[in-house]
């Protein structure tokens, strides 16, 4: 079965073809709309418009930061919380509150033309902290995963995809793509 | 020309209809995705989906509360934050900000079937104080409109619509509908 993986982004793109080592996936752009909803609705959706747009076997992977202070929110607008207030704006918000504890999550949807789509995610728990290291994705800069003392951005790109929120998802999916 | 407003409110669109007397206006169901992006982007995208699904001349409508310590945002998202951390919970966060500064927007998106969309926008400044008065309406009870000294939810409905933002954007899309 070869899989489609919805993306722009090379990157990305990169990451999970290796760690779906073994399967046929292809990287593919379809243009979606950016919905509201709650993070597992969001993917399915997007999953299930894209394969009905190109007919393909398809996967869609979305990311949010959830504040424990606000009920999961950011959560699915997180992008637009950085581009509004920006990384520091982001913890000047968090550190307003006595908890400042946050869950980054990645959810993947998954769907087959005709079919109802499919959602697996992946979860990691930690701590918004002031900026630290590169400046290389969104909101790395701030997230501390429970377990270490370092933020997502101090650690080397390789470590991180080791442990992240999207390599738990991925690997779920995985799992799941065996048994298939 | 008839016009569809699309909305599952029917209080909304009397108050609509109201304020677009001599024009023939009706109801109609459409189901839309909700998404993400800036107000105007947001209704002109669900107006032109409405209009393609339809083949019909439509309008839609959308509500934000923008707060400025937060250069916008809740915005477009405002509901998911009612409906996550309460109208309470709205409050303190405004008040964790020195500015409690926000605006009510509403913006109103107009298309017919295979022509661009349009966008009428109503904005009315304020501040987010303490919840007081009706809980009727989402957030009317934290904003208290500019040049007064009651929130939303304190006034009668007829004094509340004839200054609200909605009111504003109607009297926009009136004034250009006068012109065709």
């Amino acid at each position: 079965m070869k899989i489609f993986f919805v993306t722009g982004n090379k990157e990305k793109y990169r990451e999970v073809k290796e760690i779906l080592e073994g399967f046929e996936v292809e990287q593919i752009e379809v243009d979606l709309p950016e919905l509201q909803g709650e993070p597992d609705d969001i993917v399915k959706e997007k999953a299930k418009l894209a394969a009905d747009k190109t007919g393909k076997t398809v996967f869609v992977e979305d990311t949010c930061l959830c504040f424990n202070a606000l009920k999961g929110l950011p959560g699915p607008y997180i992008k637009a919380f950085v581009e509004k207030i920006g990384i520091p704006g982001l913890y000047e918000l968090a550190n307003k509150y006595e908890d400042r504890g946050a869950v980054a999550v990645a959810s993947i949807g998954f769907c087959e033309a005709g079919k109802k789509p499919m959602v697996f995610q992946g979860k990691v728990k930690g701590l918004i902290v002031p900026p630290k290291g590169s400046t290389r994705f969104q909101w790395d800069q701030i997230f501390m995963p429970e377990g270490y003392d370092k933020a997502f951005a101090e650690m080397r790109i390789e470590e991180k995809n080791k442990i992240s929120h999207r390599r738990l998802a991925f690997e779920e999916f995985r799992k799941w793509l065996e048994t298939q």
